[in-house]
């Protein structure tokens, strides 16, 4: 990441930075008036970097997560003019991931910021996203340090029934019955892998992973499976409820604390431009 | 720890709660006016369960961190007469844990509450305490879901010395060199434990062992051992350091945030009363 910047289209230069958030006292990433946003802040840290923009850098998330929902691997870019960039002055672009968790606040942290591949965009360059849902039972180990980020639920869940469930839904479905819908977007998507497992602490871990996934779509399957692993439904009953493509008798969607999102994956540098139009084309009033 | 209650001591059967906290909002265990304690907070919880008690329970906990410092397996006593035993009904004592928890703050999670062994202290039974110290260098993975308990420090520090130097104080020694002194108390120690390695996300994990710690002792080696990770002491320093005995020329306290108190250990039942009476004849006047 610390090539010459030489990515320059229509006089700027894409930046992707590679960041996360503790998602509890941020009303998620969008920016809202007077709300505290994970975009706010990052336009804000990155005015007082480079200065004023009018386009708010077109700062771009490749997940827009939902309030309280947290990030440890998020990814966004930004675009600056080459008169923002010679604000950098004699510092470089790695330096400016060091500037951000200086201005930043304590639950947001960069991990890295570099110059974006060519045709590379945060959002419709991303083939997969994967999140990780965490959840307490009887069994688990009560961790005071985790219970910002991990549900209680009663009794002990049955995670051999659970895994059983997630796999039905595993591949390319209408997921409607667990999407919260939105005008003008379709709710198909690929499920490509779900696990469930005890992690440290006996702590239930669902990994779930998808192509993109619409509005509120791992709390809701989370909401099912919790169901099954307490015994109040079926690995059948899931694959029906999938099969109905319609929201009727379908589970509790689950508090955002205990979701994170894990992962953003992109294709070959050679693939990013492509991949970005695909995206675009097919979903651009989703959420993903 | 679903046995009839049997244990009867002057009226008064002796319960062992064990729990953990998240350290960040509280001023620390011991009760003092207006602020928030931990110890404050079961008080308050007790008192709702059991009714008042002019003598606090004599709730008792093995090591009285201070403010900012987490605990993930904590213990404590405290003493019910008959009168109050009567009060939890058909209940067990085994509900009181679930009761505890409905009861608590949501950053003091109870782990289990059962009949303590006879002869068993809290405190004064136990045989040593074991706490973990975290830290994240330029080459930890920078987890916002992590930063209230972790030390951000700058450069890589070098592991190797590290835990050379923390080798140089194993055993028993006059620690005053790492205490803040308190009067009427004696800082020579046990260490028998000290470990450093990254654990996940490249995080460095410094985990001490001893009979038990005098005041900021652990604070302060991880402050020494930081200077040495850092190069700016050797181990050799560290150990000329510990031969001085007195403050002269000592490493920074750092910070709580970083500081869990991981682990008490007991010795077997049948000893638990012999180590009470000799730990507090030796110990009355000291902070564990």
């Amino acid at each position: 990441m610390s090539e010459p910047v030489d990515l320059n289209v229509g006089g700027f230069t894409r930046l992707r930075i590679d960041f996360g958030y503790d998602g509890t006292d941020f009303f998620g990433w969008s920016k809202q008036p007077e709300l505290r946003t994970i975009q706010a802040a990052f336009l804000e840290a990155l005015t007082l970097i480079f200065g004023e923009s009018e386009i708010d850098f077109s700062l771009r998330v490749a997940g827009r997560t939902d309030a309280g929902v947290h990030a440890l691997n998020q990814v966004a870019h930004f675009d600056l003019s080459q008169t923002q960039l010679a604000r950098l002055g004699r510092e470089t672009i790695d330096d400016i991931a060091y500037k951000l968790n200086r201005l930043l606040p304590n639950d947001i942290r960069v991990s890295a910021v570099g110059v974006a591949p060519e045709g590379f965009d945060a959002r419709f360059s991303a083939i997969n996203r994967r999140y990780r849902y965490r959840l307490a039972d009887n069994l688990s180990f009560k961790n005071p340090l985790e219970t910002r980020f991990t549900l209680d639920v009663a009794g002990q869940l049955n995670i051999e029934a659970m895994s059983e469930a997630g796999s039905q839904l595993l591949g390319l479905h209408d997921f409607a019955s667990f999407c919260k819908p939105r005008e003008g977007s379709t709710t198909i998507r690929e499920l490509q892998e779900i696990t469930v497992s005890r992690g440290q602490g006996q702590v239930v871990e669902i990994e779930i992973q998808a192509d993109a996934f619409c509005h509120n779509m791992v709390r809701s399957i989370v909401g099912a499976l919790i169901a099954v692993g307490q015994g109040r439904a079926t690995p059948a009953k899931i694959k029906q409820l999938l099969e109905q493509t319609n929201r009727e008798g379908s589970y509790k969607v689950v508090s955002p604390h205990g979701l994170s999102l894990l992962k953003i994956g992109y294709p070959a540098d050679d693939q990013l431009a492509a991949q970005a139009e695909k995206a675009q084309n097919l979903r651009t009033l989703d959420e993903n």
